[in-house]
């Protein structure tokens, strides 16, 4: 994956995986960032819509996140950190037992026209289960060093 | 804050908070989710661009998901999960020592056409710091239970 701005060309593609995900994990995570009944109390979560424990988005997001960091799809030598979303999706549940892969997509990139060291790059990320079914979707903006002169 | 579909009225508008931004978990957030130099080192940090330690985008939104679903925006009566975000913008960094508050807005308000138990509801959320600079903005689409028959 890139190491620089001039490194993400738009089409460009990679996956990264796996995420084994867990009820323990689940259910920290929603104690401490998202404490709704689906995603931290396993009996509730059985009478709630999705008849057991789903993970928060936002849990999911951090797997997304970690796995990109990981595997280099961010690095450490460019980034300057990101400006946002443009949009996301959280398409199905994620359930304790899934295992998650990520694929990520370069889908723009523009130099900055008033900082010369820097570009923004729009990143799609899609995660998706064991059964290939996607489960969130994300466009993100990040900030891109450029190569060093 | 509205308890079922109902109670979400366009144009409302509820504040929450606060959240007290500290270093050791600005850095046990980043290990675990965005292990990025500037979220996790605070030395590299102050060789960053950001001069110092920065909460990962993700933990400022954790942070602002546990104040909302902590003071009820989100209600364990009502909540059926979230569809995704519209939009979101990290519009300035969070640094240890920071003091967030969260501002919720209904921006919309729509019944199922297919499901008569329930309606998707669009809340804008924005957190602002000590000094009132916001930094972040999301648009949350919530998928909300009607109130029993």
């Amino acid at each position: 994956m890139p190491y620089f701005f001039e490194d993400y060309i738009p089409g460009m593609e990679t996956s990264f995986g796996v995420y084994d995900v867990t009820a323990d994990e689940i259910i920290e995570f929603g104690r401490r960032w998202d404490p709704q009944p689906f995603h931290v109390d396993p009996v509730a979560a059985e009478h709630s819509p999705f008849g057991g424990l789903i993970a928060s988005g936002w849990h999911t997001c951090g797997m997304a996140m970690k796995l990109i960091v990981d595997h280099g799809g961010i690095a450490p030598e460019s980034s300057m950190g990101g400006a946002g979303l443009r949009k996301l999706s959280w398409e199905a549940p994620v359930r304790p037992g899934d295992r998650l892969r990520v694929v990520v997509r370069v889908l723009e990139s523009r130099a900055s026209q008033s900082k010369p060291d820097r570009g923004s790059v729009v990143l799609e990320v899609d995660a998706f289960n064991q059964d290939d079914r996607r489960v969130l979707n994300f466009e993100l903006v990040g900030i891109i060093r450029k190569k060093p002169a």
